[in-house]
């Protein structure tokens, strides 16, 4: 029922501000000062994160994919095989007066002034991003290399799912293609992090990791059911950097996506993006010039979102892995990666042993959320007054309704609490609130997007019916208590 | 249908093979060798484990508890302030010999021999069980004490919900008492673990944190739903520390469990368990002797899981954690942690302003897992034939159903897949199995508790019906098509 473009859309720092005040985003550790890059999650933050993560999962797991949870903490071997121990790093200057460090990036570049007190800066050397730790007690000096003990915090959840492979392989009976998600944390141990939940020392990632013979990655099975999708796309520098709009099917025929399964998890990104609300026009792919992917990746696209704060930032990653990883870990570990590829598929008279190719879809939850936050929360005239609205789709919103008396009044108030108390036991999340005008209380559902407010009056005394109050079209209509529930569950 | 007593209980060993093959739970980083403490959940396991986190935050949430979900490291200042830097420690020895290190407790003391390689021991300090890192680039030696630089992977998640106290009352209004729950990782640091899921350096805590009036903690709103509920209980050293039957309003009442409000969460712990399908015959609550209790806690109460492998081991502690944590933050940050109550529920002329205290269930979610496992697994005669047997609740099932075509033909395959896409579509998780016999088949989902498979034969062609097969009957019955979904939604 959202109503596009009605209303103006609201300032970027109304976002902050709403999301403090209202308990979505929380600054951590904020009596202590705070630390940059870390965020907490408010009650109505935690429960919007919640479920766009559960969306998530439902999504890939119609897919077929099955989910698994591996470690936050793992030794430094792993990370040396996966390449993040030479490679993860970023360049930093040190301010010789002040002596605070600043990653090399975007504004802040060596021979500039320092940020902070404008004194001079100087080269400081490669920094390697993951935070590191020691499992155990520390057993002297003797070792050598990377010590057994030293740990790191995961930069990305992938390396759990590829240091399983053998055995998920043995769990999908020993065929390809199979994808594996997981959602959890990961870290980055940023030098100096400044843009609230852009660039995170703490996050949340959800990442699929889609196995595929690499001969059979221009053959995806259901490519057809996202064929005509239309995407805007802006190809990396072969192309001359220019936006377009093209079909997935285009795309992949004209060579621009560089197979069928890159294409097929992009246009699934994107379906997953228009699903859970954020709008399409704010939406685009960006191929990644040479020069800024990632060690492991062959191909990288990334679905951007137009903030009104950021410009355009990325919000999900799709790359073709290649054999990197599984490739990376067969030679440092010994284990064997490869697959016993049909004769038939591979059109060679004789069974042959292959190392499957990698197409991962890789979401950023944190940014999501932001993005979904600030493209859904709208100011409008009612009246004489503004109200703020937050158009979440309904079964994002973190309270799926409110129940009020419509008066501070004993026996309204006894009423409502059992329509709130049963609303609450056929497990819909609901508040209740008799606090302030009715009028206020509706703002106050207004702008964390709750759908709908149920009110209570003197008529619901006589004759068990109530009025059911719409967000966007501030529209009332009277229902029996008694359908109350199937109409909250339909919508 | 769970037919408790019936079929011999599984010897331990083969529920770490079961999990192992089929699944459920892998040790970490194994093609490097492993390492103590660390485990990954594989696809059924994930899903297992994910419905108990979901049935614990819907049992929660009913409460009305908000969710919030806060940062996995934290600065150390936090733990100089919640007493974890300075208690939350092991005594080491190590060998003189081999250099191990070993946890002093239980069976491991000074003057015995190295339980590795039998060498002389002699003691090695204390350990504190923190992980520790270190947040952005160091600065040179220039800061002393605490270090803002340092960080520390939690060792709870409740210290985030403590630091957040001002802003969640402010949520909730101002007023007492109300409940915060989060669920996430936790760490450990431990010395040198050996008991697979008991003792990990990585774990996963379910924790509610209870903020209530000192003077109210005698006066919980739902006391009489509890109060009858008969638990078994092993008080603390001033009873004497032998077993017995009490009902939950008994307990409190002649003061073994100190207050209403630990009686109450302490029932609703047992309750949860129950829930879940953990039997209540092999769950006890026994209090913490005073040398045993956590540097926080005024009164503690564990519930504890008969298991066949350890013994009686904690799965879930409930303490009143007093004013520790709020009042320690106060002084440490300066910020005002305090409450103004309300004049009437003091008893006061004047409105006072005090320090809430708090009561805290805290799950251990890895060990809740295990001992679900290992409390369903059964292995019973069928004909000539042994068959193992998860026996699950079917809500916590990792699959609700499987859908076989009776015989290898390609007609039964196609209305099988049928059949199988249609409940996927209709988001109930089922899997498709056609290899090998249909005993085999039967056998496969037996173990891994899928309650309900689905078969598809001829007769299925002509009439649009099927078998379902229910796990622990092992009954058969004939249904329609269009009505499996409801018969596996209903049950």
């Amino acid at each position: 029922m959202t109503s596009a473009g009605r209303g103006k859309e609201v300032k970027k720092d109304e976002i902050a501000e709403l999301a403090r005040r209202r308990g979505f985003l929380w600054q951590a550790f904020e009596i202590y000062g705070g630390a940059a890059g870390f965020y907490d999650y408010g009650p109505l933050g935690a429960q919007l994160k919640r479920r766009i993560e559960e969306v998530w999962r439902d999504f890939y797991m119609m897919e077929g994919f099955y989910e698994i949870e591996t470690t936050n903490i793992a030794p430094g071997g792993i990370f040396e095989a996966s390449g993040h121990l030479e490679s993860f790093t970023d360049q930093a200057v040190v301010c010789k007066h002040c002596k605070s460090f600043f990653r090399v990036a975007g504004s802040v570049k060596v021979r500039e002034k320092c940020p902070a007190c404008g004194g001079e800066l100087e080269a400081a050397g490669e920094f390697n991003l993951m935070f590191q730790t020691r499992i155990g007690v520390p057993k002297g000096d003797s070792d050598s290399g990377v010590k057994k003990s030293e740990g790191y915090l995961r930069p990305e959840t992938a390396q759990g799912i590829f240091l399983n492979f053998q055995r998920l392989l043995r769990f999908n009976r020993d065929k390809l293609p199979f994808g594996i998600i997981q959602i959890g944390k990961a870290y980055r141990n940023e030098i100096s992090p400044r843009k609230s939940l852009i660039r995170l020392r703490e996050f949340t990632m959800a990442e699929a990791e889609v196995f595929v013979d690499p001969k059979g990655k221009n053959n995806h099975p259901r490519f057809e059911d996202v064929k005509d999708r239309m995407l805007r796309i802006v190809p990396g520098e072969g192309e001359g950097g220019g936006e377009e709009e093209k079909s997935v099917g285009e795309a992949v025929k004209s060579g621009i996506i560089a197979n069928e399964y890159l294409g097929y998890h992009i246009a699934k990104v994107d379906e997953f993006l228009e699903r859970i609300g954020i709008p399409r026009a704010k939406v685009r792919f960006r191929q990644h010039l040479r020069e800024e992917m990632a060690h492991y990746a062959r191909d990288c696209w990334d679905a951007e979102f137009l903030s009104e704060r950021y410009g355009w930032m990325e919000i999900v990653g799709v790359a073709d892995r290649g054999d990197y990883d599984l490739s990376a870990h067969a030679s440092f570990s010994n284990a064997d990666m490869s697959v016993h590829a049909q004769a038939d598929a591979q059109g060679e008279a004789e069974p042959v042993k292959l190392i499957p190719h990698v197409i991962e879809p890789s979401y950023g939850i944190d940014r999501i959320f932001y993005a979904l936050l600030e493209s859904s929360l709208y100011e409008e005239q009612v009246g004489k007054e503004k109200r703020k609205v937050l158009r979440l789709k309904s079964e994002m919103a973190p309270i799926k309704a409110a129940v009020f008396p419509l008066l501070n009044r004993d026996e309204l108030k006894k009423k409502a609490r059992e329509v709130f108390q049963k609303l609450r036991d056929a497990s819909i999340f609901v508040e209740y609130d008799d606090s302030g005008s009715i009028g206020r209380r509706y703002r106050r559902q207004d702008e964390i997007g709750t759908p709908y407010c149920i009110t209570i009056d003197y008529e619901t005394l006589e004759d068990d019916t109530v009025t059911i109050r719409e967000r966007d079209t501030m529209k009332q209509v009277r229902v029996a208590i008694a359908e109350v529930k199937d109409v909250l569950v339909k919508v």
